[in-house]
Parts: C-alpha cells; sequence; structure tokens
C-alpha cells in the first residue's frame, strides 16, 4: 500500500504516524511546500512571548524521526496538482508521485485584506509557520511598538506577547468587540476585566480598520479608517485564514458550501481514494448539524487519526465539532463551546441564554476570583446549545464540563443532576454551571 | 402550610430558603441541636489552616437573616422523638410541634474508633460543627506536634492546615493506602507526589492503627497497634462519619441498607408527608444504580432542594450522585468520579481501564506540571464507569468533564468524538482524557 500525504503540520503528520503504526508494510510519504514538518503551530505565540528561547521546542517529530518510523518526508516540495484519474500528485518540479491513497492536509493561511500599500512592504508579518514566529520574535525585540490588526484568539496572544514584552501595542479590530465570535454581552465582560489589567501598555481601537499603511524610512505609518494616524514599528496581520482548498478544486473535488473541502464522516472526499483533514476540511457542527470552517489543531489531531485508519482500510467516523476553544489573554481566559445566542438564532433555534458571574471557588479561599458564564439553551426543547466563560485560568473547566454535555445533547434539566466535584480550593457549594441550569428551567418553563 | 425542618446546615438550609421562595405564606421552621445554622462545614480545614480569622466567614446565612426572609431558627432545641401519626416532633425541653410537612436534615456525626483510653481524655477532637473549627485551631496554634487518625479528604485536608502551620503531623492510616477509596495503583502516584513535597514536618503510618491513648500531664501518649509511640500535644480523629439516622430509625421510618434513611427519587421518606435530604439520606450511584452512602455538601445543597419543592407540592427527581470528589493535599490535587476499578468489579462490571500520565498543559509551557489520570470502561458494553486523577490544581477539571459524561451515560467510543477546549496554556494538543479514550477503544477491541 502506497499512502501519499501532502502537508505534515497537524493533520498530515498524525495520519502518518497512525498508518505506519496500523499497516508497518505501507510506504507513507509526506510531501509539503513548508520548511518544517510536524509542529506545534499554536505554540508561536508563547514562543514570540518567551517562555522558551528555542524554537525547535515546537516541534513535535523530525524528518529524521519520521525517517526512522519509516515515513519519507519531502520538505519544500510544492504539490501543483492532483490528478485523480492517475492517481497521481506532480510536484512543482515536474516529477510525479503515484498514490493507492491520498490524504489533503493542505491546512489553511493566513487571509489579507485588501488595504492600500500594503503589497511589497516591509515588516509586515503574518503567523502561521515557524520561520513567521522567528521573524516576528526578532522583530519585537529591535522594536518598541507594534499594531495588530484583528483580535481573534491569534491576534489576541499576539498582544499578550508584545505587552508582556514591553512594547506598546494598538490592536485593530472592525467589529465592534474583540473575539467578535462571542455574543456582545460576554465581549462587554472582557472589555471591562481588559481596564483592570495590570498592563497599561496596549490600546484597542474598535469599530475601525485600517486603510492605508504607508513606510517611512524603517517605520510604518498606518491610517485607519476612522482618520488615525499609527506610527509603529512593524505590523501584524491576524485577520483570519483561509482553508488551502484549491489543489483539491482543480483537481474537481469537492468544496463544501464553507470554502473548505467537503467530506464525509471518514474524512472521504468526492474523489475515489483520496481523504481530507485538517484545516482545509470542512466540518460538521455537533450541535447545529449544519456544515462549518472552525480550523484547530485539536481537530486536525482527531481528524488526522480518522483519514488513517480509513485509508489503511479500517473503519472510523468523525462526529464533528463543537466549536470548542480556549485563549488566554493578559491573565484572562475566554473559553466557548457549541453555539453562541446569536449562531443558535441563526440557524433556527429558539435561544434562551443566562449569564452568571459567581467566584471560581468559594470565596473564602485567597486565590477565589470572579467568573462571568453565559449558558444558551433551546427554549422548546430544554437542549443545551453553548457556553461562554470569561474568567481566570480555572474558567475553561466549566467550558469543558459542558463540551460533554453538548456532544451527549443533554437537556438543561437533565444536566441539573450533574454531580461537579465540589471542594473550596476548586468551585463553590453550587457550582455555577448548576447556578445556571436553574435559572435556565425556570425560563423554559420548566419543572426543576 | 405548616414545615418543620430538623438540621440546617446545608440541605436543611437550602430546603428552608427554597419553600419560602415557593410558599412565601407557609411556615417554616428549622429545629437543630447545633449553635449555629447553615454554614460551610468543608470550609473548616480552611478556616483552620488561617486562609481567613474570622469563623463567621463560614457563615451563609446567620438566623436573623432566616428570620427576615420568614424562617424561624431554633438554635440548640434538640429534637428527640418524630411521631409521625401525630404529624408532630417532641423536643428536648419536652415541648411539641406539628407539622404539615417534616424535612429530615439531620446529618452525620464523626464515628469514634474503639480505642482504648480514648473516653473522656482531654486534648481528643473531631471535626464537624463550628465549635470543633475553633477549637482544633486554638490548639493547632499553642502546639508543636499532631496525631491525625485517617486518610479520607477531610485528614488530608487537616494534615495541610497542621503542616503549613508548623507542626510534626504523624498522620495514621489503618489501610495500606492514603485516600482508600481510590485504586491502589493511583494511592501509590499520591505517595510518590507526596515525597517530593516541599513540606518535610510530616509521617504517613500505613496499615497501623491507634491502640491506646494514654494522658500524660498535658500530653497524650498514643501507642500503635504496631507498638509505636508518638508523643503528642492532640489527636484529631477524621476516620469517617455516620448518617445521623437514629430519630427516623426510631419513629419507625425506613433504613436503607447503607444504614441512612432510604428516600425516593423525591426525596420522599417511606413516611407520609416526610422527606429526608443531605447527609442523613441515602442516595441513588448514577452508574451503578445501586443504593450508596456518600455524604457530600454538594449533594445536600441539591437534594435540599428536591425535597423542598416536593414538600412545597411541586415537583421534582433527584436522579442520585456519582461520588465526584476533589481534594487538596499539600498541592496535590486529588480528584474522582463514578466507580473505581475495585467498586466497578464489584458491583458487577467487567472493568478495564487505563492510565495515563502526561503534562497538564503543553510541555513548553513554564507552568505544566505533570498529572495522572485513570479511566474505568465495561469492557462488555463500552460503557465509561469512572475516573480518578492526581495531580496539581487543574487536575479537577479532567474529572469534571467526565462527570458530565457518566451521567450521560456514554461509552468510551462516544467520549472519543468529545471537541475538549484547547490552547498550550490549558492542555495538550491531545488531551490526556482523549489519549485515554483510544487506548481504552483497544482494550474493549473496538474500532476506534
Amino acid at each position: 500500500m502506497n499512502i501519499v500525504i501532502i502537508g505534515g503540520v497537524a493533520a498530515g503528520a498524525k495520519a502518518a504516524a497512525k498508518i505506519k503504526r496500523l499497516l508497518p508494510d505501507s510506504s507513507v510519504k509526506i510531501y509539503t511546500d513548508d520548511t518544517h514538518v510536524s509542529y506545534s503551530s499554536c505554540g508561536l505565540p508563547y514562543y514570540i512571548e518567551g517562555n522558551f528561547e528555542d524554537y525547535r521546542t515546537l516541534l513535535v517529530r523530525s524528518p529524521e524521526e519520521f525517517k526512522q518510523s519509516g515515513v519519507d518526508v519531502f520538505l519544500e516540495h510544492k504539490v501543483t496538482k492532483i490528478l485523480p484519474q492517475n492517481k497521481e500528485i506532480q510536484l512543482e518540479n515536474g516529477e510525479t508521485v503515484p498514490y493507492d491513497k491520498l490524504i489533503i492536509a493542505t491546512g489553511a493561511r493566513p487571509k489579507i485584506p485588501d488595504i492600500k500599500g500594503i503589497n511589497g512592504a516591509n515588516n509586515i508579518f503574518t503567523i502561521r509557520r515557524i520561520e513567521d514566529g522567528i521573524a516576528i520574535r526578532d522583530k519585537m525585540r529591535s522594536s518598541k511598538r507594534a499594531v495588530i490588526l484583528g483580535s481573534g484568539y491569534i491576534g489576541l496572544e499576539i498582544l499578550e506577547a508584545f505587552v508582556k514584552n514591553g512594547l506598546q501595542v494598538d490592536l485593530i479590530e472592525h467589529n465592534d468587540n474583540i473575539m467578535p465570535r462571542l455574543d456582545s454581552d460576554m465581549a462587554e465582560i472582557i472589555r471591562v476585566r481588559r481596564k483592570s489589567s495590570a498592563y497599561k501598555n496596549f490600546h484597542i481601537h474598535l469599530s475601525d480598520t485600517i486603510s492605508e499603511v504607508k513606510e517611512v524610512s524603517d517605520k510604518l505609518l498606518i491610517t485607519t479608517e476612522n482618520g488615525e494616524e499609527i506610527e509603529t514599528d512593524f505590523l501584524v496581520i491576524a485577520s483570519g485564514v483561509v482553508p488551502n482548498s484549491e489543489l483539491a478544486k482543480d483537481a474537481g473535488i469537492r468544496i463544501g458550501e464553507t470554502g473548505a473541502i467537503w467530506v464525509n464522516k471518514l474524512m472521504r472526499t468526492s474523489a475515489e481514494d483520496i481523504y481530507a483533514c485538517g484545516d482545509c476540511a470542512e466540518k460538521t457542527h455537533i450541535v447545529s448539524g449544519k456544515k462549518v470552517w472552525i480550523p484547530l489543531g485539536s481537530t486536525a489531531n482527531k481528524e488526522g487519526r480518522c483519514a488513517a485508519i480509513n485509508a489503511a482500510g479500517g473503519y472510523s467516523e468523525f462526529e464533528g465539532v463543537l466549536g470548542s476553544t480556549v485563549t488566554r489573554c493578559l491573565s484572562t481566559t475566554i473559553a466557548m463551546t457549541g453555539l453562541t445566542e446569536k449562531e443558535a438564532q441563526n440557524v433556527g433555534f429558539s435561544p434562551v441564554s443566562t449569564i452568571i458571574t459567581k467566584h471560581d471557588k468559594v470565596a473564602f479561599m485567597p486565590e477565589a476570583s470572579e467568573m462571568t458564564i453565559k449558558i444558551v439553551a433551546d427554549k422548546v426543547t430544554g437542549l443545551l446549545l453553548g457556553a461562554q466563560a470569561v474568567g481566570s485560568i480555572g474558567a475553561d473547566k466549566r467550558i469543558n464540563t459542558l463540551t460533554t454535555a453538548l456532544l451527549a445533547h443533554l437537556t438543561v434539566q437533565e444536566f441539573g443532576n450533574n454531580d461537579i466535584t465540589y471542594a473550596p480550593p476548586y468551585s463553590t457549594t453550587i457550582d455555577p454551571l448548576l447556578d445556571a441550569m436553574n435559572i435556565l428551567c425556570k425560563k423554559i418553563n420548566r419543572i426543576c
């Protein structure tokens, strides 16, 4: 069996390792235009921040280690074509490589907005690959001011890194909230917490965007749509990503409504013997049943594993995602799972919600701090739909308790019986999640 | 409607407040032989440790606050009899009090082992009520050495309090492990972690117990069964609790196989118009379906609420417990939910298990530390049965993710799809729970 994988960061690397374990005698090859394989892209902000000095800490498995386990890695080998009829791929160097099974794990790339003066200008960065992280870190260390465009989780993590390194940072977000995926009432909680941050060397510009970038000697002069002018040493663009689905599209493979590669539960594409997984592939949302594109490293690993099992002749289903995310920004934890209230409305539920602000442990414990949780449920069925949390480091723990509830399609009433662990250093006697369930029960007129 | 509640710490206090909200015109009275009402008994070890100075921090609601909301609290009013035929209770002072509905929330009391010399001796303490906490704290502050009998969570929490206050502490446990409810392989992990504790001023004696206590001037001389002699300033007995079910038993109310008061899902006892809740009541285990007696404050609150709703003429079911607990001992977190492997065996499952030791966050994060998780599942059905975790402060978060899975009766295979939040400061890319599911899938010969 001859298996070819395009891309090797998370999904591709996972798939290669798994296939080799399942079929030790198979030939497994990874082709990638990247300079590295099998690394933690999510770790780049923490490398930039300075949590560790050597970028190689981010590497999970080197090409040599892959070689030892029998997987051949071809770095900087760009694949230019997939030829499903011939069951082969074509490389930029003209070479063709045959496959029995092909796994597409081409990932995603930063979305570059259409801004005047941006093309070819120096000191503009995006963050995706190892060399992006190295370049941003080097630049940061010789700089005093930085501008970040976009306040999704990557934008916020980079903000934390720069602020902790003493730079004066301007973050520009075109929505009226940071973390625009959150409901606006939760984004407001973040805004209030931000004000009390110990760090003051940053400024957030909402409802604004960059209209022009000018190079002035070795600096950038950034003009915003609202007419602000910001002189900065460099600009990081973190305004979203797009799936690398062109290679598949050009080969006639079906692209989903989200622009990512359509796959079924087995991670099979519309073409025979071709699988797709990771950030290039479309996902199914477990709560809404709708197709979504929420690219995350944790999902990429699961999908890579699933694609590998099926490509190797086994059987594995991947149910989909809950859109669970967590991020840290200046000691605030922002976590969510499932649908927000606005998303729930958009997909046809009748959402009700409650917001609870409570201590994360019993108030008399010295380390107790405030945490705010929003829970969304369907008024008609009582089904739990999603949750968002903002607070200190433990806020994510409540969200993980709920991911399982969404996975199991529990109702508010069912969850109300949950026997969550309690001791004063860990939670309040009545966990905020259970308080929320009691309130929601009343809102949906259920006996509980 | 005239509602009488016996006991007012957690379940009783909760029930009183809830009934008054549901039926504002009802008469609600709490009778208790205690000196306080509505307090955090679980907070006593943290009061002793010195996290706060004033014991009143532990009081949730004072008798005066109850009075304002229309609930009459009768402190130090011991109830000596329940007369179901007359629908009245009798007090020690001879008075009788009629009721329309009675809620028994008499709690539990420390179990006193049969040790030579223990009766009437000074400087021997148990911990349950506010005055126990005050007395132990005062004694601790004027002492250099302490002995604790029993290493359940209360014993371990008191150990932490004494050790942090500089006492030399001997902890005696008759089982061959501390936290004897855990499986022995997990107890072994605790033992190893204990060795690396920064604190050295304690000694744990396993497979031993106290055979005799002698008063020698103002000290105690403790002799153990293995022949050790320990001179100490005082002894704390933390070797378990027993339910206060005698009052109910004497009234002909059914006592369950566990020795606690039998109740149905509505928290009703075998006698008409009489409910029981909290530590005096028997519980149903959600995983095994068996009757158990696991007395905990978090359960007491839920049961008090359920009993109140039903006593007030509403309808509420309490499904039961998972036996979820968490405790902290010298910066080690010990948490569990559901059945241990030995418990699973005892109730008739065919348990398989896996133990994963992994970092609690990505290893390159400076605050990463090791955590060990054991997951137990049924080999025949794949049903998840329970989990135990030992590690740093975040170890409890994995257990709460699993409480929901046990509540929803998920299988290993179903849980494997869980979309748990991931970012480097919060977990590893593949959460240890998902690693565990993959291993368990293989052990139960399932495709996944």
